[in-house]
């Protein structure tokens, strides 16, 4: 078997070893549960304080703001639907006439979490909004214009699309939604961001957002909401989608969990430390195979934008079956992505790529390629290796020159 | 220091090192998205599934009825919650005349897990209602047939309380509100019995069963539903918390965690083949506790009834403030528990105590010693002997004979 070379990054990192020693090391000796008076508890409890002191730091917000979940989906559907409950709940119970729930708009390249949470409000009667992008997948602020309302009641734009890698400023797009609905909650979900390009953090227009361990070599099943704007505490504007103990605020009950509480914040720290280097090393790797394609003559579309993130890089690879492409990667051992990791078990094109505008044989051509600090300039010449080999595989399978799937009208 | 004697399992337990290894193995050889396609996401697809196939093969059920989540708060919300909001969502969007949403019934002495996702619908305007227990937190048929009306939603009791080890005859109790409302959702929390005392299987008039980790020496922050009753899945009788991804059948989104579930799977394999042997071995130290207190002539109520389990024992000794028994018992290096962990931070009374209806003087008073297969027989003669100093010394501190909190009227 050729030695694994791990280019889905986008989907999980594994574990750095810190972080694994740390969540080792709170089963031994802080294995307590946090709430619990006794020193064992007040020694899980510890642990989690520093951690939590450390997201705090980093976002500039007091200790009370970081609201620690299981996962970047979790923290999404705490700010999205736990936002738009929060706003209009009153009303559900309210003896007068029944009125029209408020907005909820989405863009629509945002990840399942955030849009299908955000659709899963219609049901309510909010009335759910995705702002459209353009073929870069970008978004205007004219489009923000055209679907806020003053009495839209949630607003989420991620920082990094999980698909192309393309780059929001939130900050613009937030500040303007602010002056259209002094009442809104913007979220930003900036699970592909942070520890890799800045985020929003206090003193943003955005109101809060959402990080995940498992992005950035932590462990899975932690992710938190950094609360930027107090008043989503004091003037408890989130419903918790869990109750219980109290836990997070009264945000999110359950125990808390200082084993992965604290592998977060030891692998969060150490991508933040690294940060510069990470971002400048992806470039390399991203230039590297970009240049490294054309000179070998492998025909491809680059369907990330010129502005995305350098670790994650989408092609299409002239209209070849993106499953077939990738099984013919693995074989040479390189792992890429057909799609988002999220949804891979369902055959649906991604919504992503759709909202580009792509057609059909592109998207489903469409492979995701992301880096780690892992990948080296090596593992991206075996990845060219194997891409000219696949593509080469492919072609000779098909007759040339025909369209290997239909060309479908665009949607 | 004495070495610590840790008596406050229903609390939280120490990860197995079985359960630990299993961990840190997935971290190396499983760290893939399971979601993925390639081979890294494949096999920690298979570890996930091997693990889920116990837990299906436990409880009689298909694969695709465990749905895991990441605590038992969460699988105690996606049931009440869920299957609330699934029972009577459609009424929100409804053209026609708004009608009275339906009822959801969970007992006085549930978890607050449980407890306070039942009162949190009464915002969306259904009518909670809390069972009554009796002076042995038990509750009756009739109180059932007193609660129940057709229109029910949801009924949630659990198997084992988990602040006076009081067990419940869940079968019945739910054959009985089936009888009632053949089209109520009942649900069990199972997360102080599963692992210990027999829960409702395959065929159970209970439609869904929570459990949790790390209660019996598995990992913090997961946990599952157990659907029972398969038309909760093919009916989309319950309404997801967290959309996404499309995980655990549409269920419950984020990434699938194959390193918990792997360990959650080792820790409950091994604590169900140890079953009889941890039942017996709880009866000794439960005796010989009880035993020693009485020979040694410490005055104390049991709040526990006397069909409790084993493993949990509740005693309010002789007035004298929980906290201040507590305090004295860690400084003789054992640790017990003035409440539920869930709420220690919470200076309320405890509600399972308050619906058994005893005094405020008894309630403040109560402490609780949980067991796990670690403790020994010393450990219980140690603990005895703490209480001893303790109680000595705190009515030394106190005026002999008077009460040293205001007898209050019973709520």
């Amino acid at each position: 078997m050729k030695s694994l070379r791990f280019f889905d990054s986008a989907a999980t990192t594994p574990c750095a070893i810190a972080a694994v020693s740390r969540w080792v090391r709170c089963q031994e000796d802080a294995y307590g549960n946090p709430s619990s008076a006794h020193r064992l508890g007040r020694e899980a409890a510890k642990e989690v304080t520093e951690a939590r002191s450390f997201f705090a730091k980093t976002f500039g917000v007091p200790n009370d703001q970081v609201i620690f979940t299981a996962s970047g989906s979790e923290s999404d559907n705490l700010a999205v639907v736990g936002g738009a409950l929060g706003f209009a709940l009153p009303s559900f119970t309210s003896k007068q006439e029944a009125k029209p729930l408020p907005r909820v708009v989405v863009s629509s390249v945002e990840h399942p979490a955030v849009r299908q949470a955000a659709l899963s409000l219609s049901d309510f009667g909010f009335e759910v909004r995705l702002l459209p992008v353009d073929e870069h997948a970008g978004i205007s602020i004219e489009s923000i214009e055209r679907a806020i309302t003053p009495e839209t009641a949630v607003l989420s734009i991620m920082r990094v699309n999980n698909i192309v890698g393309a780059t929001y400023d939130v900050e613009t797009l937030a500040r303007r939604a602010k002056e259209l609905a002094p009442g809104i909650l913007v979220h930003c979900d900036a699970v592909q961001a942070f520890g890799k390009v800045d985020v929003p953090v206090a003193g943003s227009s955005v109101d809060c957002v959402s990080i995940s361990a498992h992005k950035l070599h932590g462990p899975k099943g932690i992710g938190a909401l950094i609360l930027l704007n107090r008043s989503l505490l004091t003037e408890k504007r989130i419903r918790p989608l869990i109750w219980g103990g109290g836990q997070e605020q009264g945000l999110r009950a359950g125990t808390t969990n200082a084993g992965l509480i604290t592998a977060f914040a030891e692998a969060a720290q150490a991508a933040l430390l690294d940060r510069d280097a990470f971002m400048q090393h992806c470039e390399q790797l991203s230039m590297r195979l970009l240049q490294g394609l054309q000179d070998r003559q492998v025909i491809f579309e680059l369907n990330s934008p010129s502005q995305a993130v350098p670790y994650i890089r989408n092609l299409s690879f002239d209209g070849l079956p993106s499953r077939l492409v990738a099984k013919l990667l693995e074989d040479q051992g390189c792992m890429v992505s057909t799609g988002s990791a999220c949804s891979a078990q369902k055959p649906e094109r991604d919504s992503t790529l759709l909202a580009m505008g792509l057609p059909d044989s592109r998207v489903d051509a469409a492979v995701r390629i992301s880096f780690s600090k892992e990948n080296t300039l090596e593992d991206v010449d075996s990845l060219i290796d194997a891409l000219v080999h696949a593509t080469k595989t492919l072609r000779a399978m098909f007759k040339k020159d025909a369209p290997l799937i239909p060309e479908a009208s665009v949607i």
